[in-house]
């Protein structure tokens, strides 16, 4: 390894912050691209650039100047990124892949033509279409692009919810009757090495469709959680990428697993592996971009991670309140994203409780879910 | 807790660094003087001064802009401290503590007078003392200041030594006759609560004098754990100091514990924390000086901490050699400092070696221990 490697990121939320936190201790060069200017990855890259990830000009320009490029959001633009690739810059994950994941429905086909079981589906082009295929319901409705923690998706039983169908291009999924959603976390270097985290299970906001809290190990059958990681494993090397893969995925009450999506960078079902692995996520993907040899994804402490999002309410410069309640529980951890402003569920960090089993991480998880608050 | 807390360090080097990686969970706002405008902290910090931190004015200037100073090197303007805890900042370790342990001969005096168990000594005001005190040696000479990682200090058997004696004022320690060198961190907040980390197993370079590995848990009776613990505990609550405190002691033949240093900050005998307790040294430092409960210090999984020195012979731009080998054994974690250039016996990085057991940890440990090297 060089002394310093210039790894660029597309996105400077705080799935990069974390990333580049642990790139420290790799002594990486980082470059990070945001539209927003105080983006938490702001202060902690070496340079930072305010600017558009979805435009072509800004990619390539941003990208020109890399060893590596790498993602922590996938709504970027691919055709940058595929010239960046022919020009010989490390893209990882590459153009083609990005492509595939950031369009539901070319991903939804990407599994059909796989033989990766997932929920049955069809696309659909606008809404006239959706009122031909009342048969078909009920379902979820996708839109195909710019879906995000649960914004551009609507679930529709009949005719009668059509009001709030989307009119753009969208896949509809057949409602699932599942028991539980799991996750697996798997990478997958150039040499084609491929590792998977241990399975969690996510508990997902009512409301805000989004993950709300987490625990690992999960409480699946050890069978079901061997099928989990090997359909996890299918998928990465289906797609040939190199990076971590965040796999989605329902079992169903009748014991089947179907993936759900997947996400090609660091994600949110794996923020407690900083703390209760051996290797974290985040280091996962610098040693598979770096071609390095992958880390052992062994557990150290079970734990349950809690999503820290901004109250109700509360709109502006942000403080936290309960901190010393909950810190004062053995095994909680706090990691804040450095985000100055709070708004009603903005992610603002998150909580990792350890324990010595999965049970003890939950009760202790149970006495501080609700103590600390992001109040403005 | 607010939204930001102006955090000052005084020093800049890696334990600066790991400081303030720790520190971006909290969302502080950090400061940091160095007298070295690349100094490992530089690119990580909100602001970075260039200047000495061993000068009253830099040292007042830059500490009055800070809601909370705390240092990564004792070697600091102690009146610049005092000056500023009386304005009001919070100075943590406070400069009386400093002071006193920044002086090897006020230190030991400390020890006598709380009681705490420690070699017999004799402060010299200069050589010619040395040569009436022959009956003293064998011994161990020690500066009064300025000491750090071995330098400052010679072992004297008898007057053929008296060339390589010091001139300075200087503390003259009686040789323990050890059978191991321990350490136990520990931390204490504003409350007086104390927390302590397990004892640690010091393994010296025996050529530089630097910590050439350690190991945790330490092999040594569970009596003798609880005893070193205890005493670490005496020693912090008889500062009554807030912040963490290493402090390194000698486990001789015949069973005793005797302090033989202190350092009022992070120390190398807790880097292994990062990756194997539950809170680290970094957070728990944190933890004391924010005022917030101080963490769990239990152990998740035994350690080897091998420190990544450069090579003799080497001296310009570092490249890491070997990576690929030791990353590719299971549990080895690399840290690097981010320092630019390398010279013989540098700290450039240490490398954390996680096991189930201290055997296998000292197994896999065993087979990277001359892999990695750091070379120009």
């Amino acid at each position: 390894m060089k002394g310093e490697v210039k790894l660029g990121i597309l996105g400077g939320g705080q799935l990069g912050r974390m990333l580049m936190q642990a790139g420290l201790d790799f002594n990486l060069y980082t470059l990070v691209l945001d539209p927003d200017e105080n983006a938490p990855c702001k202060d902690i890259c070496n340079e930072f650039y305010v600017g558009s990830f979805r435009d072509f000009d800004t990619v390539y320009e941003f990208g020109k100047q890399c060893d590596i490029l790498t993602i922590e959001i996938e709504h970027v633009n691919a055709d940058a990124l595929e010239k960046l690739e022919q020009e010989g810059v490390k893209v990882y994950p590459d153009a083609k892949t990005v492509r595939t994941i950031q369009d539901k429905g070319l991903q939804k086909e990407f599994y059909r033509q796989h033989n990766i079981p997932t929920s049955d589906f069809i696309l659909l082009k606008d809404k006239s279409e959706l009122e031909q295929r009342i048969d078909f319901l009920p379902a979820f409705q996708k839109l195909r692009r710019e879906g995000y923690d649960g914004r551009g998706v609507t679930r529709l039983t009949g005719e009668a919810d059509f009001g709030k169908a989307f009119e753009e291009p969208s896949v509809l999924e057949k409602l699932v009757d599942f028991e539980k959603e799991i996750s697996v976390i798997v990478a997958r270097n150039e040499k084609g090495e491929v590792t998977a985290f241990p399975v969690v299970e996510l508990s997902f906001h009512p409301e805000h469709n989004l993950v709300d809290s987490l625990f690992a190990p999960a409480n699946v059958a050890y069978k079901l959680q061997r099928h989990a990681i090997e359909i996890a494993t299918r998928v990465i090397e289906a797609f040939g990428m190199v990076g971590i893969l965040a796999v989605e995925m329902f079992l169903t009450k009748d014991g089947q697993i179907l993936v759900n999506e997947v996400a090609p960078r660091p994600h949110n079902s794996g923020h407690h592996t900083i703390k209760a692995n051996y290797t974290s996520q985040y280091e996962q993907h610098l040693r598979a971009i770096l071609n390095l040899p992958l880390g052992s994804t062994e557990i150290q402490s079970a734990a349950v991670m809690l999503n820290l999002l901004g109250e109700p309410g509360y709109d502006g410069e942000a403080k936290y309140e309960g901190l010393q309640e909950a810190l004062a529980v053995p095994g909680v951890y706090i990691h804040l994203y450095g985000k100055k402003f709070t708004r009603p569920a903005r992610k603002m960090g998150h909580i990792t409780v350890l324990g010595q089993s999965i049970e003890e991480a939950q009760q202790r998880a149970e006495s501080v879910k609700n103590v600390i608050k992001v109040i403005a």
